[in-house]
């Protein structure tokens, strides 16, 4: 917890914690990292893109390696543990073995990647993206906020923009990526429990759907003659949420809703909303949108207005790996605790990972579910448990039991992008 | 028909028709309107506020004098018939009884009142006001987007503000005020009619409703855990919908909603939006607000959020006078048709002009409702329609018959104005 508020110092901004890749505050958080690292036992480098790598040798060297890590990046105004965490609790965990002398049969790799939230550049997960083999150069082009590009950005930070590809790890070296991270949302600490073992990232569809009706005087169109935009909108909010509630497994969200032409004596005659659904399950989320659709155009139907609806951004669910479930539901369980798997509504580096290899994620619970914002907070005792469960996991861990089969058991999305990164 | 395209050159913009109070536009279309009285064989000049009067003379001249008119200002991007008719068709009308060598028994005045929308001081009916006697001084200290009080842009106009008291009409020499206007709304079009008589001005009432919810990540939070302060807010649209539906007489509408913060992957925690209640019957307001008080209490129970509502605006409702809804109804029935009275929803100088004297309002119908917008529009044959039965009306009308008790019947509201002026 310590490192944790040590690693927030680190920031673009002297009260709010802003860190954006490949600035100099990026900089002084890997620098710091590689020295709680080399504390640790472990041999440290920054790769091609700007992740930190940390190594922590195995007995048998030549067994395949499990990755740990999570980001350094944060979102504007964020709070210290989304990321963090994931780092940081890995290496204390590697620290303690160290300092008994202890090492496991394989080797670990502790990543601290360089971009997740995409803050930057626009373009989220461009750290695990290339440590799985899954970077588009394209990417090299995209601009920051002032006109920057990806390319000049890892010049400066003293990367060869052209070497991008050496981060990436080549599959058979790898056992599976773990990634600890705060759950970002209310349900472990709703349920009174610690932590909770991830079984998929959630698959999102986002649309902006565009409502037709007629503008009109408030005052003098009777209520039977009105084609009233926002009334039929109101409608589309809550059957979102009816049929997300229905649905096990789904989450929808209307975020966004905007009046045209936006005036207290105007009928709306437009309104402009966004429509956010997110599942485990890439069937669930088909499932919810066509449910969806079924009720816009009921809607429409009745109302005599125009429902219009485009798909701005998609992303399929990643799955968890079975059998890493499985192990880190074993070290929960030895600790004491039940077992609570739940979906992961936000986009983690873990989506990014399934790409390369199997993937498991521990989530520990956090205050109130609230995340990207300062007052985003877990306690030091919930760390604790996290710590040992993730280190009796280490210490269980057997590559051999690796299933080749579990990394190809969900395509992996050409696109893993989230757009906010969570 | 031809001299609206006339009055609508009289514009701020050279495309869009704007004309403000105490602009040269006013004056230039005062100018005209004047040419058109004198031509009508009228006395005409201007008042202490920049109302255009035209005094038609009676073959009685002490009888009570019946004022017929309307407004010369418009709001912003306006269209041309929205006062403009209320000002020539009554001036059309004397003309014919002029060109005949006719007079009526007892005297006209044609009052073309400078200010009705509120466009430039915001403050509405300022000219009708003025001539009822309900000018609040303290409005000469109005300014406009400029800087500019009233009090200066009346002397600019070549008007003394010290005057203002002087445009005040006695209310014993006034046997009333009839208002030909545009209807603003949909239902004589809907029901093919010509023309209707207004049976009250709808008194309105206002609010900013503020509903707190719980802000969270739109991926994270399960269905269940949700404090969603738009689905609340929706919940509540659908109310104000579905209340004044069920009650006769009464018009709701959610003109403006904001979501907070208003992102796309965020559950709204705090949304804002307005209401617009309008009823011909104070009685029926009260009751409409009543329902929807409880039905926000509801929410507010059901889901966990809180509803915070602010009255920021409210009008009592004007009663026009039976005595000339009579009258105006005897002269639609003569032309051969049925009399559709109707309420009005929007606000009329009828407002003001009820303080002083007995009002009643012809509306004509007009294209699918559309007003204070370009397309706004009506047909010539319309207009021939309602310059028959406003003739008609003069020709039959005997101030004799005035009832005193008709001016008593409701008491005029302190604050006629309607904040958009219509």
């Amino acid at each position: 917890m310590r490192w944790i508020d040590e690693l927030a110092e680190c920031s673009e901004h002297p009260v709010e914690l802003t860190r954006r890749y490949l600035t100099p505050e990026h900089a002084q958080a890997a620098e710091l990292i590689m020295e709680r690292m080399r504390e640790a036992g472990m041999d440290t480098w920054l790769d091609a893109v700007g992740n930190v790598i940390g190594r922590f040798p195995g007995r048998r060297p030549e067994a395949r390696r499990l990755i740990l890590g999570s980001h350094l990046d944060t979102v504007r105004n964020a709070g210290k543990y989304d990321g963090a965490l994931g780092v940081l609790l890995p290496i204390a965990c590697l620290k303690a073995l160290d300092e008994r002398g202890e090492r496991l049969e394989y080797p670990v790799d502790v990543i601290a990647f360089g971009d997740e939230e995409g803050l930057r550049f626009q373009a989220t997960l461009i750290g695990s993206r290339a440590v799985a083999g899954n970077f588009d150069p394209e990417l090299l082009t995209a601009v920051d906020g002032d006109g920057v590009r990806l390319r000049e950005a890892l010049r400066e930070f003293g990367l060869d923009p052209e070497a991008v590809a050496e981060a990436e790890y080549h599959r058979d070296d790898v056992a599976g990526y773990v990634e600890v991270h705060i759950e970002q949302g209310p349900v472990l600490e709703a349920e009174d429990r610690p932590v909770g073992v991830v079984t998929s990232i959630a698959g999102a569809t986002r649309m902006r759907v565009e409502v037709m009706g007629r503008a009109g005087h408030a005052g003098t169109v009777p209520m039977n003659l009105r084609y009233d935009a926002l009334a039929a909108a109101s409608e589309a909010v809550i059957a979102v949420e009816r049929i997300c509630s229905d649905i096990p497994g789904a989450v929808g969200t209307v975020g966004v809703l905007r009046t045209m032409p936006g005036a207290v004596n105007v009928i709306p005659g437009v309104v402009e909303f966004s429509v956010d659904v997110r599942a485990g399950s890439d069937g669930v989320r088909r499932r919810v949108l066509r449910r969806i659709g079924e009720a816009f155009a009921a809607i429409e139907e009745r109302r005599g207005v125009l429902f219009d609806s485009v798909i701005t951004h998609e992303t399929r669910a990643a799955q968890c790996s079975p059998w890493l479930m499985h192990c880190l539901g074993r070290a929960i369980e030895a600790e004491g605790l039940d077992v609570r798997e739940l979906p992961s509504g936000a986009g983690h580096d873990a989506m990014a990972m399934a790409h390369l290899t199997a993937v498991g994620m521990l989530f520990v619970r956090c205050k109130e579910g609230i995340s990207h914002h300062p007052a985003e907070s877990m306690t030091e005792a919930d760390a604790e448990v996290a710590a040992q469960v993730l280190l009796r996991f280490l210490e269980e861990f057997d590559p051999g039991e690796w299933d080749s089969d579990d990394r190809a058991e969900v395509p992996p999305d050409d696109d893993p992008g989230m757009g906010d990164g969570a």
